[in-house]
Order: structure tokens, then C-alpha cells, then sequence
């Protein structure tokens, strides 16, 4: 064993500018028996429970049956993970909680319904609630005695979510919050007993407050009345109402947090929801691998078994480069958050604190992997249709429904275009409070490209030191071109969204390649290069791909906003930090899928 | 008016040796008033009928809603389009019945209805269909008194359609064929009166034939049953089925042409219909962009309209792009194939035959605008959900649909895999037989690249100039490219279908850009360049567009396949092919969309 020392890993967004040792990384290669043993219950769960009645949750005519698949996740202990121990939870730590995100993630409409529950159901409570809040709601949502749904969204305010009008208006006896409002796209609106709801505080003074606050609202409180489920195009299983608060009477002592902390609370927790939902896509797209491999091996035309045609090899390959390094990186991002954790506690910090901290810290890792999973997940399911051909249309085979319930995950937890312009603003925001040492190297590098380029000797024989030249140079190239912008368009460039998207993408990019790469490397000194050539076939596609997406992404964004001399200058700059020797891809595709076919599974 | 002069256009695939003139092309800003008004008749007959019932045809119980909706659009003489005047239709041109289809296009399951019964239900008797034939039953088909369906495909047999296994044997008396087999996804199957059914005939010496033999099949001819209709992803309204065919009793007189000629009838038949899918799609596509401008118009967030924002601006921008690219390159070959045939009918062929070979002629154009159209529709409904935010995924706004249904267009017709490699098999094969002549020009492509680069003065300032020596440098990296893998590859070529998927994405990328580029340059001739600024900016937008994803593929396909020096100079030789001034596309989108913008819906 390597020892790792993950405790010096960087600061959230510091990868832009820092290399890391791979020996800082957590690859999954490393989760414990006990952690594979907590997944293979979810796994049997899944199969037991779940699988065996698709069709049945997709078309159940009430909420019962998905409710009570919730009780019996309940009694394996499923909704406890993230419950602290001394309130009848597990308390295990995050990358434990997102190896069950994942695995669970493969649950279709009840992944939706449990994440909803264990995520912005419960969390809000686990993070601020306080004593009496936890001690009195935290056992009952960890065995699923009580179910719980999570109301920010209101039909005029959604992506702007600080915007809500339902109103918490204080009783003149101070003694409760009189709800009003309405919110939409409830998940588990229809069986929850308990709702997080966002209100904005009028005490009377006649102006509501600018900012959210949030409430713990049990069903019982009265005054809660809800429309039909929604009719969706996917996870139908998933009960999702639209809910009006009638003058619903809240104990003051149930305000979450403080006044006005709501919009804080909400961004919070939404940065938990994002990279589980980025590592449960991880879970959903591996299942849907493993159904095309098996269809692809089953089926024949031309006499021949379609997973022998190049044309299906390269779809499950890139199926498995984009799952693999989605994974890769989700973990290796929680593991930072988990290290941030210990160290803040024991630094002094309170365990919520220390958690809230930690999952700031690294926001911007987890919108990049709520982007990053959803859209490999949508790959993988769009090709999946496509490797069963007419079946994948079927409602009688798996890729229908895998393709209508994966297309909700670019839309909630944030819009993936909400998610990219967040990722950008987090690093810029950094970068001018000094958190973040961005210009110093932004500016090296545009000293750089007025330079001749080095052509000095290439470096020591290390391994992989041609992909990590070229790690450094995407690093280069990010810091070029949203340097530039910045000194170009300064406070303008909010409104250049074209350009943050541009530059959002270099920078999932960049992040994927490197989490990716630095795992194969540690893998390579756990096991031996003989041994992971897969895994290193594996990074290098992906890499090459992150790669000309980066100068794709870069060449746009360029040209939105530079002109003449400067423009060229930067294209010319860009050309040189995206080099990268040619590989054939192909071959190494084939390599990867033919691995994957003679298993008849997603192996890596 | 400028002098078109259609007649002197190039041969299939020649687009890629040779420049095409603008004023040879045809635009549909050209359509005729004549042509016009069947538009807007067709699209009357939508908003009446269609549009209207959305829900109820797709929720229809039984079949005899789409039947009835078939009915009227008989009533309307829109089944007729295609069937000559002489059996009871309007025998209009090919692109008329384009032009039909496209705005049919946008009726969802009942456009899928509507053309499986006028194109390939009812296309194989116009084309091949004897007198006999013909007058039996092409005027109840033009009324729609009875309806077609087209049955090919069997569970063993769907790409691979020349492998079916439905026999047909002559009886002893030698007066009938009897039908033995299973046919699969047969769209119209619950309520067609006559079924066009592929078979092998088996004469009693044991064994069938090798090839497919056609057969006209009356329901009322016993023996065929069905499974209940299949549910589907989406066209949920289309009724598609399972057909048994058991011992049913076919008059030898409804042997479509001739014995063992049925591969070649499905074949072209196709070949029309993927033509006509991909401009459905361009008639689907304006719809979805229309929904989407107006959905952007009215949703407000963070206290302005999300038209404003630029990531909604850049998508609605894109999708215009893709459809109006689309839209050209359709109806130029639509108008490829109508000249084709008159020049034939004048050279003495009779009219089906003449049709039969113009289709024939354009069978490359025909496989590129189905996979192009029905990956920009495709992309077109995806950003649509997208842009709705939450309400995309709602049942009951009108994105959900348009995903569904859209996905159906890159499986049926032939595979986009299948397709695309059928695209570059036959310009392989035409330049093999010496139809194409690929060879010189691709020869002195090698020699160019070999030699030090032409700075030489730009070209005289004619409209265009630079656009057009960027095209012609896309042709030649297509044809280094190809050039090169044939030659090294040469049989094993097509064992790399790899390669075959990138040529086919370097070849339709040219021919759609080029098709555009012809239009504006013709529109700009025709109006003033004044008045066609956004097309032009729509034409640059794609042909940027069309350089990078001609060199991404260009450089996937040569790593694939060369090494050393060769890959070098290959390398080298496609940079300097796929060179284009940069362009401020962000300014270029936002100046088509914000036009869209204003005038709420797709205006091109
Ligand atoms: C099935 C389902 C379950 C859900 N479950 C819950 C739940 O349990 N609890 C809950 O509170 N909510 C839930 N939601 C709501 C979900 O979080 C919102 O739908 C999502 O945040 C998007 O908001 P919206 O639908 O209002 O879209 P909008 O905000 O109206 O967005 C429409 C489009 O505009 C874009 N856009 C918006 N603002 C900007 C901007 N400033 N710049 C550029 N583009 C912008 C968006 O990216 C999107 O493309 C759920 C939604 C669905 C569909
Ligand atoms: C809703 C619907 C309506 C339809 N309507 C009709 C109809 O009216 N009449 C009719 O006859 N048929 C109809 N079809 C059938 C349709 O044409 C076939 O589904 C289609 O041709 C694909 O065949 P398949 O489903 O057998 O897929 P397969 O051929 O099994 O293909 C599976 C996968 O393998 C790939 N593949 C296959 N061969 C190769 C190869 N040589 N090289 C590389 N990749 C390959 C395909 O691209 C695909 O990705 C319909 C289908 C659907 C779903």
C-alpha cells in the first residue's frame, strides 16, 4: 500500500493552479470492505425490491407503493446514513454516503423519491437544526418513520430561487409563523410528513424580508392542501405535487437556522444534492452499460453479434471512459470533503459547522460534477436506445425508461446552465476576495505567449509525464483565456453567459482529466502498469477528448471577446497549450470495449 | 429573377470534386404560390385536427382515432401527394411532396401515420406497381378509403433487412403465394387494409431465394392476425405491431415486380423515405422552435425574461442554425432529384423508372439528410425541454412530447449508423465503378500536402470568397482522408466502421455547409445582401461549426489509421484544410436569435 495523505489536498478550486500527487487522491479501488459490503446491501435491495417492479412503481395509480418501499429502505437502515449515530442514524462519513448515492442512483423513480428523503429532506435538519430540532425529527426521518419533502420551488421561482413569495407571517402572540404560499415540483409531496418549507418572514412590519427563511413543517399542522401528482415524462414513480400552504400555523420554535438564513440553507444543501447527484448518475449509467453490453452480445444481424461492429464497440466505450472518470472524480472531490471535515474538527469545529465548511469549500467541485454526471448519464442512455435500435423505443425493454428518467437530472438541483455559470462565478468570487491565487499564474501565462515556445528537452521518464504537460497546459489555457476575459469585460462579463459556459466547460474538463489520470497513476503504483492498462487506456481517451473539447471551448470563447492582434496572439496560445500527441483512439476504444464484452458487464 | 439553371447540377455525391453554382440550387424561398398554399393547407389541417388532440391520439385506446384523422387528411387530398393523376392523386413533384412533408412533419404521431401510409405504403405500387396493380389500389390509397402499412422488418431481421425469414410458396396450382411469417414494428399495422410484405419465395425446390420478393397483401386475404399495439417511448398515437402471417393465401398476381427484386424495392423505397424523414424533422424542429421562443418570451426569472439571457440566446440560436442548414440541404436534393427526372422523362424513361433512377442517383443525399435531420431535430427537442426548465419535463407542456417523439427518427429508416455507413459505401462504391471519380482529385490532394502551402493573394473580392476557399479546402480534407484510409485500409476498410462514422460526419458537415452557404449566396443575388444579413449569419454560424467538427472527425479518423510520418503530414495537411478566419459566433447568435426574439417565433 501507498500511504496517501490526503489531508494535503488543495483548497476547492486550487486544481486550476496546483498539481496534486496522486498519492492525495481517494480512488473508489480503496473503499473498504465494510463500504463494499454497505453497497452490496443497497445492491441487493435494489434488485430485490426495486428492479422486480418497475413497471409497477412507474404506473402505481397512488403514492402507497413507493412509500412503502421507502419503509422498507427504512428498516435495512438505507435512510440513516447521513443521520448521526446519537439520533438514530449511521453518521457515516460523505464518501460512504455517496457510495450509497451511487449504487442506489441505478433505482430509477425511487432513487429520486430516497435522495429526496436522506438529501434535501433531511439534511437541512442534520446541518442547522438545533437540539430539540434533531432530537425530535432526526430518529424518525433516519428509520422513515416519517418521510420528508423539501419546498424551495414555487411556480414563478425556480432557478432564481430567493425569489419565492410564500410568506411567513409571525402571530401576535409571537408564538407561530402563519404560512402562506405556494410551491411546485414537490418530490414526495404526496406521502411526506414532514416538509422543509422556504418562506420569507413578515413580522408585521408590512415589507417581507429580502431573503429566505426555512421551516420544519409537520403534515399535521394543518393547512396544507396539494394538487394531483405531476405527469411527467420520466420518473413517474416519483410523487412530485404542487402544494399550497393555507394560513399553515408553524411553532416559532420550528424556524430552521435563524431568520433569513433560508436562501443560505437552501444553496447549502443543494451543494450536497449536486455531486450525489453527480455520483448516483454514476450509478444509473452503469447499469444502463451493463444492459447494452448484454443486449449487444445477445443480438445478431448480418450473422453476426452487434457487439463485434466497431460502430457499437465505440458507443460502449465511450459509455464506460465518460462513467469511469465521472466516477472518478465525484470521489475524489467527496474525499477532499471528507478530509476537510477531520481537519476542521479537530480544529475545534462542531461537527455541522465542520460539514457545512467543508461542502462550501468545495462547491465548486460538486455543480461541476451535478453538470458533469447528468450529461455523461444522458450520453449513456441516449446510446443505449441506440445500441437496442427499434427495442431501445420499447416500453417493454430497459433503455425507454433509463432515457425518460435520466433527463430530469440536467434540470433539477440547479439547471446544468445554472451549474456552469455558478462554477465560474465561485472561482472568480475566490479569486478577487484572494482566496484563490488566479492572477499570478494568468498572468505568467500571458507573459508566456508572448514568448517562443520551450521546446526543451521533454522530462524525466516518470510516469506520465507527457499527459501531465498536458494537464499543466490545459491549466494554461484555462487561466489564459478567463484571464483575459476578466481584464477584458471585468464586471460585463456576467452578461457574457455564452463566454462562462465556454469557460465553465474548460474547466469541468480539465478537473475530470486530472481526477482521472492521478487515479490511474496511484492505481498503476498499487497494482503494477501490467495490470491497469485498461484503466490507463481508460484516462488517455479521456484525456484526448478533454482536450479538444478545451480548445473547442477555448477557440469559442476567444473569439467572443478578443479582436485583431490580441486574438490572434491568444488563438496562437491556445493552439500550443492544447497540443497533445496524437493516439488512436480507435484501438484503444476497442480495447476497452472488447474487456467489457467478453465480461458482458461494465468491469472498471 | 436570376436565371436558375437546375438542369446542369452534379450527380449524386459529385458534390464533393466539384463547386455547385448558386444559382443551380434550388431555395424554398422559391416555392411557388401554388406550393405555398398546399403548406398552408397542410398546416391549417395540423392546427385543426392535430394540434388540438395531442393528448387524446396518444392516449387513443384503440386505433380508430389515427384512422379516422387518416380519413380526413384523405378527405383534404393529402394522401395523394405522391400518387400520379391518372390513379386518382395529384402526382405532384418530389418536392412538393417534400414541402408537404416537412409541415406535415410537425404533426408528432400522426405525421409518423401519415407518412408510413403515403410513402412506404403506398410508394411501392407507384414505383413498382404493374397497370394492374396501380388501378386496383393506388385510388383507394390517394383516398385514403383504404390504408397501407409496410411491413419488412422481423424480430431476427431489422438492419439486416434482406434476412428476413417470412416465406412465400407457390401453390401446386401455381395460383398464389402462401404467406408464412412474423413481421415486427409495423407502424398503420391495427387498421391497414393492405399490407406491403417482404418474403422469400420458396418455389418447392427446398430452398427459398437468397432475395426478398414484394407482395401487395389485402387484409381480407385470411391469415394474418396481430398482437395488441406495442408501447413505445413515444408516437404513442402511431399504432405499431406484431404481425403473424399463417398460411395466408397472396394471388400471384400480387407479386410487386419481379421475383427476388424485393431488397431492391425496400431499398429505394427507403431511400425516399430517409429524404423525407430528415425534412419531417425540419417541419417537427420549427414547431419545437417556436414553442421554445415563445415559452422564453413569457418565463420570467430573476426579474427578467430568460430571451434575455445569453445561454437561452446561444440555444435558440443553434437550433435555427441546424433546421434552416437542414431545410436547404433537403430541398436541394429534393430539387437534384425532381430536375434528374425530368431530364430522363425527356430522355424517353417512363415515369416511375425515371423517379426510380433519379432516387437512385441522390440514394447518398437521401441517407445524409436522414441522419442529419433527425440529429438536429434531436438536438433541437433537447435544448427545448432545456430551455422550459421544470416544464420541459411536464407532461403537460408541449416539450415532453417532442422528446419522446423525436427520438424515434435516428432508429427507423434505416439506423443514423447504418446510414452513415451506407453514406460512404456508396461513394466508395460509385468511385470504384468509376461513376465518381474520386481518385485524381484526391491523388493531387496527397501531392498538395506534400508541397509548401499557396500564400499566394486572396481570390478576387467576389461574394463570399473566403467561405467558398474554406469549402474547398473541406473537400479536400475529405478527400485525404478517405483517400488515404482506402488506400491503406483498402477491403478491410469496412471492418472499420470507426473510421466509416467519421468520413460520413466529415462528408454531410461539407455538403450541408455547402448547401447553406449556396442559399444565401442565391437569397443575397436575389434580395440585396442588405436584407439577408441573418442568413448569412446563419450560414457562417454552421459553416464555422462544420470546420471544427470536419477536423475533430478528420483527426479521429487519421490517428486511427496512419502512423509515423504519414499520420504527420495527414495532421498537418487537414490543420491547414480546415483553417477559417475566427468569427465572434457569440455576436452572430445573438443577433439571430434576438431577431427571433422580437418577432416571437423561428422567422427563417
Ligand atoms: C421532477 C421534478 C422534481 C423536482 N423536485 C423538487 C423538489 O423536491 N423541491 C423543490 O424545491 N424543487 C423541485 N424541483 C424544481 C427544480 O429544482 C426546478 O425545476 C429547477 O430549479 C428549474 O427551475 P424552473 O423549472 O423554474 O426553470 P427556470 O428557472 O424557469 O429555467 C428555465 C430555463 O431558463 C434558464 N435560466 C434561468 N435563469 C437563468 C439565468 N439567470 N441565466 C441563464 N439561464 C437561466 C434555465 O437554465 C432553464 O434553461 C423539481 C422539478 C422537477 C421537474
Ligand atoms: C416505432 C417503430 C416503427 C417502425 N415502423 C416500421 C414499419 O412500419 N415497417 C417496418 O418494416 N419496420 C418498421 N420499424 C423497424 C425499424 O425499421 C427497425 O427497428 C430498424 O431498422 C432497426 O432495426 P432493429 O430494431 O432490428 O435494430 P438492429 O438492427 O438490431 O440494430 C441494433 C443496433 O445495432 C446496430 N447495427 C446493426 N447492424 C449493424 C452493422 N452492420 N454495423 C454496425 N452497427 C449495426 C444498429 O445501428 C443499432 O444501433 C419500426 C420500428 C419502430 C421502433
Amino acid at each position: 500500500m501507498i500511504a496517501t495523505d490526503h489531508k494535503a489536498s488543495l483548497k476547492g478550486g486550487e486544481f486550476l493552479i496546483k498539481e496534486t500527487d496522486a498519492s492525495q487522491v481517494f480512488i473508489p479501488e480503496e473503499f473498504s470492505e465494510e463500504q463494499q459490503m454497505i453497497a452490496a446491501t443497497c445492491r441487493e435491495f435494489l434488485e430485490r425490491e426495486i428492479w422486480t417492479r418497475l413497471d409497477e412503481i412507474d404506473q402505481a395509480k397512488s403514492p402507497d407503493l413507493i412509500a412503502s418501499l421507502m419503509d422498507k429502505a427504512g428498516e435495512l437502515g438505507l435512510l440513516g446514513t447521513s443521520v448521526p449515530e446519537e439520533y438514530g442514524g449511521f453518521g457515516m462519513n460523505f464518501n460512504t454516503s455517496m457510495l450509497v448515492t451511487e449504487v442506489t442512483g441505478a433505482g430509477h423513480s425511487f432513487s429520486v423519491a430516497l435522495s429526496a428523503h436522506t438529501g434535501i429532506g433531511t439534511l437541512p435538519i442534520v446541518y442547522y437544526g438545533n437540539d430539540d430540532q434533531k432530537s425530535k425529527y432526526l430518529p424518525k426521518l433516519a428509520t422513515g418513520e416519517w418521510k420528508a419533502a423539501y419546498c424551495l420551488t414555487e411556480p414563478d421561482s425556480g432557478s432564481d430561487a430567493n425569489s419565492g413569495k410564500t410568506k411567513a407571517k409571525l402571530t401576535e402572540d409571537g408564538k407561530h409563523y402563519v404560512i402562506n404560499g405556494q410551491k411546485m415540483w414537490i418530490t414526495n409531496g404526496g406521502f411526506a410528513d414532514l416538509f422543509i418549507v422556504f418562506a420569507k418572514i413578515d413580522d408585521g412590519s408590512g415589507q417581507p424580508d429580502k431573503n429566505l427563511s426555512a421551516f420544519i413543517i409537520e403534515k399535521d399542522f394543518g393547512g396544507i392542501t396539494m394538487n394531483e401528482p405531476e405527469h411527467k415524462m420520466g420518473i413517474k414513480g416519483s410523487d412530485t405535487r404542487q402544494i399550497f400552504f393555507n394560513d399553515c400555523k408553524v411553532p416559532v420554535e420550528n424556524l430552521l437556522s435563524t431568520r433569513g438564513n433560508g436562501f443560505k440553507i437552501a444553496v447549502n444543501i443543494l451543494n450536497i444534492g449536486r455531486i450525489k447527484l453527480g455520483v448516483a448518475a454514476v450509478g444509473g449509467s452503469k447499469e444502463v452499460i451493463n444492459n447494452a453490453i448484454r443486449y449487444a452480445n445477445e443480438r445478431k444481424q448480418f450473422n453476426t453479434l452487434i457487439s463485434s461492429f466497431g460502430a457499437i464497440k465505440h458507443k460502449l466505450a465511450e459509455m464506460a471512459v465518460k462513467v469511469y472518470a465521472c466516477e472518478t472524480a465525484c470521489y475524489r472531490a467527496g474525499q477532499n470533503i471528507d478530509d476537510l471535515i477531520e481537519t476542521l474538527k479537530a480544529n475545534g469545529l462542531g461537527d455541522s459547522e465542520a460539514k457545512l465548511k467543508a461542502l462550501e469549500q468545495f462547491a465548486i467541485e460538486c455543480a461541476m460534477m451535478k453538470v458533469h454526471g447528468s450529461e455523461a448519464l444522458d450520453y449513456v442512455v441516449d446510446e443505449g436506445v441506440q445500441v437496442y435500435g427499434g427495442m431501445g423505443y420499447s416500453a417493454d425493454a430497459p433503455m425507454d425508461r433509463a432515457y425518460r428518467d435520466a433527463r430530469i437530472n440536467r434540470i433539477f438541483e440547479g439547471t446544468n446552465e445554472i451549474n456552469r455559470m455558478l462554477t465560474v462565478d465561485m472561482i472568480l468570487k475566490r479569486t478577487m476576495k484572494g482566496e484563490l491565487d488566479l492572477m499570478g499564474p494568468a498572468m505568467a501565462v500571458s507573459k508566456e505567449i508572448m514568448s517562443i515556445p520551450d521546446f526543451s528537452a521533454d522530462e524525466e521518464e516518470v510516469l506520465f509525464a507527457a499527459e501531465k504537460k498536458v494537464l499543466r497546459n490545459l491549466k494554461k489555457a484555462i487561466l489564459m483565456v478567463a484571464g483575459a476575459a476578466v481584464q477584458k469585460l471585468m464586471t460585463k462579463l456576467s452578461d457574457e453567459q455564452e463566454i462562462l459556459m465556454n469557460l465553465a466547460d474548460m474547466v469541468i474538463e480539465l478537473y475530470v482529466a486530472e481526477s482521472v489520470l492521478l487515479r490511474v497513476e496511484k492505481l498503476t503504483g498499487l497494482k503494477g502498469e501490467s495490470s491497469v492498462a485498461l484503466q490507463k487506456d481508460l484516462a488517455l481517451v479521456y484525456l484526448h477528448e478533454a482536450v479538444e473539447k478545451v480548445n473547442n471551448a477555448g477557440r469559442a470563447a476567444i473569439s467572443s471577446f478578443a479582436e485583431g492582434d490580441e486574438l490572434r496572439v491568444m488563438l496562437m496560445g491556445l493552439k500550443r497549450f492544447t497540443k497533445i500527441e496524437p493516439l488512436n483512439l480507435k484501438d484503444t476504444r476497442r480495447r476497452i470495449a472488447d474487456a467489457m464484452i467478453a465480461e458482458n458487464k461494465y468491469i472498471f
